[in-house]
């Protein structure tokens, strides 16, 4: 048994294991870096959204009224969501702790320290939670989805919850020209790569996955640099994925990459 | 001296001590396990209000119009309050660390990790602050009320102020039909027994008093075998009320339960 | 090299470093305390807002209004900002993580425990992230404004960014009337003396200021009293300024304040 992810890009993952198809995050409309259109896309058997950022919520809505596939969010987003016509029934909300159950599906929300702010149809600005997100593929492959967290003491996610695959944003989609303009720039994402560094050993996962960028930067090398400091374990894996880039993690590891990736 | 808890279903608790009544998250009308309806609750010195979630601020505007009664609150159920037609000055709302007194009794509000998302009259939805609360009844009876919290380290608030009953989250009101259709189900609260347990141990607390549910289930039962468990001061008290029963606490701890109860 | 501080009351300070000006939570207006009009302030390089709160948000779109000078915020208070006239393009927002750069300037958001609640110009009820912020002016001055938090474990943010003059709120300005009737009083700010003494050892400043006010209280004395009590590095400084005052820092600490000041 393994369970395979594929990298979209930004904080988006196509994740294939033994009995589901899960699509966190599938930003694809407005990513020039995206592998595939969501039209492209299988219809997966649950679409997870962090929050209502825009190059999070991403293609969601449409993806969720082509394939029927329900969602689980936080509470604004199921309003977004239902804004554009997917209908109530196909959304499950929830919030950090309680733990739910979609189909055959068991999905632990946990803290997200950020924000998710939008503006809905009507023009009304929307504030809710941000989620991150922890579930099992199969025996040994638990993942811990961050959903744009920032650093913060999350020992106590490690030691409860034992994720085994941590998909850590590292950077930023820098390419992105933000929806309005601003008065300055960013130099980070919400982790950083020492931030991130840290979090892989906070949670003791296996396996380090970079991600929240499109190309490789100066943020996803520093990952890969700074993820062996911080190991206590001695056999935590690191990797920077590119959009579009295939890996298969099993209970052991990761076992199975991309032959094509570079780093 | 002593104070008496009667739990009222979900996270509602009525309590009486020597010098004051408070109500806590009265949620009475809709459930159909309340031991009374909100008429029938006598006039509270004051009403305390965790989050905007229905199952918690449940009548609180009906009791506060019908008693005069003031409410502590976060800001985003000042407005629902005022909505639904309570005077401004009859409400104070607080945040996290802004001690706050109303007539003679103080309020303590401490974080609470959750969300508070309502929507008001004219449609607006609304996203707040949780709160949870901590106020002394009696010397030695300092209460903790979790608001609805998910887990995390609350080390300092039992460091910093010392709560000696703690009112805990352990499960869900399962019993309740969500509001709107759902695409899933809810498989524990925001703290499951372990966790709440592991709270209990990280405020200290004398008393562990398990709320958040309409009847005993497996996470009660869990409750009550995982208190032990994390109490290294070998003397904490565990219960699980039932809906209409009532207890007493005083400086020492627990002194009086319902004889009727069960488990 | 040194960095000066006027401190204009409640959370607001005018920093004047080698390289840049900046103000920071500029309430004037409203504010009896002021030493100054918003209009006889000096046109800053940067203007932070860490919240919509009256008492922080204060003058800051009057000034950049008048002034032209950017501003950094939280995506709420850049709604604010817009409804006040001031273009999108003069506003960096951003989130606890995400370092920016507005011009030269380099500013760190960081977690703030607190809400952020307005009201709209039209009426809506607006809810966003508070934040705190970490700056440098020179080398060996790092600055960290905590933004109004409450209290909870930072030890991260001192151990990550090491800041080394902490504005930490211990009092409230609670010469100011709430613009709405309430049902209380407030006894405490966010943080009292004792966690603000706690927090500048978290974080490990050379200088703790206490801010939040307008006038000497008990609050003040009690935080240059618990300062040193907390302090394990046997060096800290700690100033409780009044409004108006002046004080000068640099990378080996404190080296001048007001002649004028009394304790």
């Amino acid at each position: 048994m393994s369970t395979s992810f594929r990298f979209l890009g930004a904080a988006g993952f196509e994740i294939v294991g033994p009995r589901y198809r899960i699509l966190i995050d599938p930003f694809l409309t407005g990513n020039s870096f995206a592998p595939v259109s969501h039209q492209e896309l299988e219809r997966p058997d649950l679409i997870l959204v962090t929050h209502a950022a825009y190059d999070h919520l991403g293609d969601a809505a449409a993806l969720a009224l082509r394939t029927g596939a329900p969602v689980a969010c936080g509470g604004d987003v199921r309003h977004l969501l239902m804004d554009d016509g997917v209908p109530s029934g196909q959304i499950q909300a929830s919030i950090w702790g309680v733990v739910i159950k979609i189909g055959d599906i068991v999905i632990r929300p946990v803290e997200c320290h950020h924000w998710s702010m939008s503006k809905r149809k009507n023009g009304d600005v929307l504030s809710g939670t941000p989620l991150a997100f922890i579930f099992e593929t199969e025996p040994g492959v638990r993942i811990y989805h961050y959903g744009d967290s920032s650093y913060f003491d999350m020992r106590f996610i490690g030691e409860l919850y034992q994720p085994t695959v941590g998909l850590l944003g590292c950077s930023q989609p820098y390419e992105l020209v933000p929806p309005v303009p601003q008065a300055g720039e960013e130099l980070s994402g919400e982790l950083d790569p020492e931030e991130a560094a840290r979090v892989a050993e906070m949670l003791g996962v296996k396996v380090a996955v970079a991600c929240h960028y499109f190309t490789h930067n100066d943020d996803t090398k520093r990952f890969l640099e700074r993820v062996p400091v911080h190991d206590r374990s001695g056999k935590r894996q690191a990797l920077a994925p590119l959009p579009g880039e295939t890996f298969v993690i099993d209970s052991s590891g990761l076992v199975e990459r991309d032959p094509a990736r570079v780093n």
